[in-house]
């Protein structure tokens, strides 16, 4: 096992700043070689950020750079949506273990391209899914674990998160409009973001390792919010106002499982909103557990009962939370940010495969076209490819990586803390 | 206008008999003159019941007796699910005014069928769709008709009630075992219980008036909470453990309308749930409304707000709802059941259309064969049929009925109460 490693991180924008600030840049086993961004002035803020820190890095708009340097352990890529999964290839190419941002597929073919540059590699990648680490989505885990939700049968999820003002806008309007996503919402109309959701969701219900997603139908409502939105703000002779946009406001996805398990996914982005929420559910023949009323219930007690998270986190937290919680708790969200890039650094590490692994962020990323074609045809229902040809039925966990969240693993050997 | 009408009231199980009790037996201007039902014991109990409030009535087991009076202005039907629209089309054909309880159509021929009585014989037939009239229902379409919420895109709904403890099975084990519903759920597998969340939904999008639902694409989930829940109950070689249940145990339909709104209903009446819930909630550019938290909000308010609905109440109840409100609340379901039954009874009385009428209720009654179809096709969309034949791009609300749901309506000149 490796002491240390060391990687190089793509793309700093928001997000990708965020996490090597609260993430990666606060890991003692975790040496930053190089960073890299298009834009010049947020390698400059970044590589700055650093020395205050006392890590001195190299700053390239090359990232080819990267991938020729040998001592390079890791890349970590938190680069826009488009053109993440061929990067990966290419460091997958140049033997390195790949951390990708959540995100979708342009098209089907790149799925099955990121699977076979897997299977003829032998490098893992994997998503940094962090609601895969949310608190309360490994506590839907823990309790289906010890069977005290019964039979599997239904989970729900929701990126309900309105993005007009900040995400699809700047929220000031000298703030920095170079974000990617926009563009995407006036050319196509899909379920564009579903991994907040089915990530934990696949881990429930043992998607790829014993179960799968057979088919989906996707429907959506027209699309009217962002252009409310820009005629309210910029006026409605504004471009932005007369501009069509093709993304709809609700996009509902039925997913179906072979198991007979049926998922809804949600995405909610351009409406008002009165709040943010992923609206994780699962329900099971013995109790469910649901984030829009913060409840989990066991078949028995009485209905109508309000709020009892607090409670429920402290009977039956998932392992790997209750350790970091008793570690001290670092990291943004909550903590899941820490959770995912650790089982990432960790996997790095051991040599094993990922916790989210390449067949996972094949099926998640195949949501985006899938749900388009559904959407262009009235909803009609398209079948998921089989990834794993065949594999899933009995594939294992990857318990040794310690950050297993296909199967809860109570006797971890070693801390999930760097020393 | 009729200062006072008869009625003959068919069906008096657990519903039938409350409804009378609450509310057509509480209402001066309408006089009981039948009550009928297959079972004597339930005949006997509520002439009982009727006679100690001074209330004399014809206890008869055979409807047709109701039909041949010509003193008998309208028809309460509140039988079981199956059969009732033939019943309705032949109380419709003897002239009778006629309501009916809450449901689905067994086919798509029944729907056209109760259509073509209606335009055949121009006697009106009114849904009791009672959530229609529902608080936070009405407050939906006040806040609708005032602008408040912007262009409405997408609503929700779910029936979210756990039934196998008290209507697919009896509570106690003496219970009375006489439902009808356990036999649906072995036999098939649809939205079988849509309207509650549906009517209201269909109100505020204005379905038949100026909209209309043009398909809908159904998604089931396996069927194992009935089964589970028996095998505890009864044990695992009783009967009811070992029968095979069609019903899926969670179906989503997700709905497109004409104006490119959507809609999604769930059903969820088989699995434990902490909460009865409707999962009322509407989306639009400008705010939404969600029962799941009790909260409307604007756009432009502070995100995160918790339940605010008293204060929305205060400002901008229905004016049916502020009405009775101020008459004193009587009825069950905080109002709702006087409210629809006393939107019958006022149809009548004044000679209009009823304001859930006979194209409502062809397409409410729609969802179950229709999601049917669906299911059983994967979740193929299936066409809704245009029971107006068109006449939905330009019908008006029935104003005059004084309870038009259709349009807000302030300036009721008469009281919606009897004196």
């Amino acid at each position: 096992m490796k002491e240390k490693i060391k990687i190089g991180y793509i793309g700093l924008g928001r997000r990708g700043y965020g996490v090597l600030k609260s993430e990666f840049s606060e890991m003692s086993d975790v040496e930053i070689k190089y960073i890299c961004d298009v834009y010049e002035d947020r390698l400059e803020k970044c590589k700055n950020f650093l020395a205050e820190k006392g890590i001195y890095t190299i700053a390239t708009t090359d990232y080819k750079e990267i991938l020729a340097d040998e001592e390079v352990d890791a890349v970590v890529i938190m680069t826009g949506w488009s053109g993440r999964p061929q990067l990966a290839m290419e460091c997958m190419r140049a033997g390195k273990y790949t951390a990708i941002e959540v995100g979708c597929a342009e098209t089907l073919d790149e799925c099955f391209d990121l699977v076979r540059t897997y299977e003829e590699t032998g490098v893992p990648v994997m998503m940094l899914e962090n609601c895969c680490y949310g608190r309360r989505e490994m506590l839907a885990l823990n309790l289906i674990e010890k069977g005290l939700l019964g039979e599997t049968v239904h989970c729900t999820g929701g990126y309900q998160h309105y993005l007009n003002h900040g995400e699809l806008f700047p929220k000031t309007d000298d703030g920095d409009a170079r974000h990617y996503r926009l563009a995407e919402y006036i050319k196509r109309n899909r379920e564009n973001y579903p991994t907040h959701e089915l990530g934990p969701i696949s881990k429930a219900l043992k998607i790829n390792r014993g179960n799968r997603i057979v088919r989906l139908s996707s429907v959506s409502s027209k699309s009217v919010g962002i252009k409310a939105y820009a005629a309210e703000r910029f006026g409605e002779d504004s471009e932005y106002a007369k501009t069509d946009y093709a993304q709809g406001d609700i996009v509902n996805t039925v997913i179906t499982c072979a198991g007979g398990e049926t998922i809804l996914l949600t995405l909610d982005t351009t409406l008002p909103r009165a709040y943010y929420c992923r609206n994780f559910c699962v329900r099971g023949t013995k109790g469910m557990m649901t984030e829009e009323r913060r409840v989990v219930f066991f078949d028995g007690m009485e209905e109508g009962i309000e709020n009892n998270e607090a409670e429920m986190y402290e009977k039956y937290d998932h392992p790997l939370q209750a350790e970091y919680m008793a570690e001290g708790a670092r990291g943004g969200h909550d903590g899941m940010d820490w959770l995912v890039c650790r089982a990432f650094i960790e996997s790095v590490k051991r040599g094993t495969n990922t916790p989210i692994d390449v067949y996972d962020a094949a099926v998640w990323m195949a949501i985006g076209p899938l749900s388009e074609m559904s959407i262009k045809a009235n909803g009609a229902p398209v079948e998921m490819p089989d990834f794993t040809n065949g594999k899933w039925m009995d594939r294992e966990p990857v318990v040794e990586s310690k950050y297993c969240l296909d199967r809860v693993c109570e006797d971890r050997e070693t801390s999930i803390f760097p020393e």
